[in-house]
């Protein structure tokens, strides 16, 4: 938690005065440096199916290897300390946090060869802080970087019906299809006010764990079979590791898609079920850009299935494990 | 407002006695009168694409006018003047409005050259005024007219979770499926009991303004892609117009889809969340024939994106914009 | 009722003893006797479309028989007397019945040439009674049977927000999206604790009458369209039948789904509309393995229709009737 900077906010100019003022004192900036970057990806690094080992990877194992561009988090203006991030956050740029009432400040870097942006879903902006569309910050050239402002109010928390955090979607926006396909995506994590750990920890108090997870099919050889890599934050057949938990923690699962006509999905836990918004279910229906955060507290241990229940997506390999260990 | 006709209920005979006795007093017949009419229809009057200049309409844009046919409401029997509506409502037929308690009765008057009717949701009716399947309004023929009666019951108002006014489907329902591609299509809104602003004007109190956004994918050319017109109300590639409103005003969206395999959309606002029954996204799911009406009030001020955020949707035109001006 | 066994549970040994602990004394042990079986299916017995008798049944008549594989169930451990379902069950296999607390012990039988299993969602189990993945349930041989144990603990029972019961899938799970097509699917519901009639009759008090829908396209012949069974419980162009209910009835609709890309259903009922989870509507969105339960009191008596309002389902039969008589 102590990887972004937080600063109290004591006196601020700001475009929109008039709804910072009603905030709380503890209202803080929080500042991510991000670079877009050329990487090369790997969608099963074990180069095996992990699911059922007999089966194998099947067209999808043809190429596995390809280049993407990601967000990647870095501790400070220098970019050359990496923010450290969890092995199940796959492919996914930094998960930012904030508290209702907070600003976020993102200097993002693009290294690439292409302009790019940071749009982000919820959060308060100007045209100038929107990463799309017009404004200054819809399209940041090669080399360059821009400094985004997005303010964090109480339409960015959750509703009264949601948990007490929920996900936004991030991703780039100059050519958006083709962004999010090349692997630009991230989510930003919102606390309800006096929900929050502390000022310098937004994670909230009543859960003890959190896990993301993107389903996305990613298009890499103009739609053929072979290409289509129908991932859970970017890994396919099992490659996704470290959803680990353990019988009785308060665990939130913050639930994202993206992609196309045939991205909706439909994600299930063996083992065990959640409360969504009061609802209890196994199976979390999603569609391209849906975000939902739902909550469990796992009650059976074992190393079980976590997929796509949509038959065509289970059998292109959208599925992996969550692990679920005795009481610590 | 006034421009349906609104009578006080003195004494009522009526199919459903029992349910209309148990009603308020100052429950409301409200009458319409709706012509099906054949009509040239653009999808892109501007012939330009709105969203993004430079990239034009691509095979969208081979051919924008095509023969509709559509709900066209008139003040009165005579069908000579024509029930003013905002130009944001496009294709769209008249938007009926009724309180729990009332009975819409509908002068329908088939103008074209094929049988077609009106059919409801939500609302309640028997054989003959259910508008599909069989009973005398199941198919008006060419040139001639039905008068159908809906009640509009507690079953058809707002459930305890809704805000105060929900919105229900009427379409065509001879040859239902080609029959909604033909245009046939359109809205009522009911308002919970007592949340009325008058018996005149069934527009609940607690809002400002209202919209209405049909998203549904018009097949023009037996599925050639250039006939596949991805719109909002009719209109693509930003050339659906009025969405306007202000900061601080209270907005009420109402969102429906009509279609095929292909038509889940995702619909997302750019500039600001909503509210959908105690949820914060801003970005709502629907499939063909979901209807659910969600709420915000506009913090930021700006020429904002509205589009459907699945990609091959997203460059098919199937986007618009919606203007915040600073507070009035 | 009487036709699965419950014994009551004075003391028992047991993999999570520390949760039973905590339930009420009246909590039960229900037996299931479930066979698999080969089976000629017609997916419309009246070789009929009952629909719009004038329009035949197309493409999708071609062919109506075929092969499938059932979970049937019986009496008891000598699987010769069928435990009895109605009509409308379809293809379905029993409908599994408990109340939160309550443990389901299911007696499986593999009658079949191939391995199968049953999985269910939703109730605790350890690895070897998860039916799926790996364990001594994963797979059971033709010829062999197995007794799967099943927790229906808290996490099992409706959440906060849900009616007083909620619905379940089971299905095969050693080649899960083959055994699925060929048939091998139903259903449990579950009763919140205090809210069953009585230990040996689990149906909600607050409800009078209860129906289960399947919607799922059958593949019969490698995606050939004459082949695609649009069905609901196994049955297409309204020859489902037995839907019945009268006015004020209490119903309760248990809606799941299963299948592929295009299994993305618009359930929508003609004559009446449903509280779903304190929402208004008469269309429920299901995707792939959702699993939902809403309420509806019929007002209207009539033949209605019900149909997925998706344009190339209800073209290809995915509708059937369902009939509400005037007051007993």
């Amino acid at each position: 938690m102590g990887f972004h900077h937080v600063k109290k906010i004591p006196a601020i100019t700001f475009f929109i005065l008039s709804i910072l003022s009603s905030l709380p004192a503890q209202a803080a900036v929080r500042e991510y440096w991000i670079a877009a970057e050329k990487t090369p990806w790997n969608y099963a690094p074990s180069g095996k199916n992990l699911i059922n080992p007999k089966d194998g990877l099947g067209v999808w194992g043809q190429s596995l290897i390809y280049t993407k561009y990601r967000y990647i988090g870095y501790t400070d203006g220098s970019y050359t300390t990496l923010l450290p991030q969890p092995e199940w956050m796959g492919i996914l740029g930094p998960q930012l946090r904030a508290v209702v009432g907070d600003t976020l400040k993102i200097h993002f870097l693009n290294k690439t060869d292409q302009p790019l942006s940071m749009h982000p879903h919820g959060v308060m902006y100007d045209k100038d802080n929107e990463g799309a569309d017009s404004g200054k910050g819809a399209s940041v050239l090669p080399g360059k970087s821009y400094t985004y402002t997005w303010v964090v109010d109480k339409d960015a928390g959750p509703g009264p019906n949601d948990p007490s955090s929920i996900v936004w979607l991030y991703h780039s926006h100059v050519m958006s299809e083709d962004e999010m396909n090349l692997g630009l995506i991230g989510t930003i994590v919102v606390t309800r006010e006096g929900k929050e750990r502390s000022t310098s920890n937004p994670i909230p108090q009543d859960i003890d764990q959190e896990f993301t997870a993107l389903f996305m099919i990613f298009n890499e050889e103009n739609d053929e079979e072979s290409g289509l890599k129908h991932a859970i934050n970017g890994r396919i057949f099992g490659n996704l590791t470290g959803y680990e938990t353990s019988i009785g923690e308060r665990v939130r699962w913050h639930l994202v898609a993206l992609g196309n006509e045939v991205d909706n999905h439909t994600i299930h836990w063996h083992g065990q079920t959640v409360l969504d918004h009061g609802r209890r279910t196994d199976v979390i229906e999603i569609l391209p850009a849906s975000m939902t955060s739902v909550d469990m507290i796992p009650r059976s241990s074992g190393d079980w299935l976590f997929h796509c229940h949509v038959n065509d997506h289970m059998m292109a390999g959208m599925s992996t494990r969550w692990q679920v260990q005795n009481k610590k």
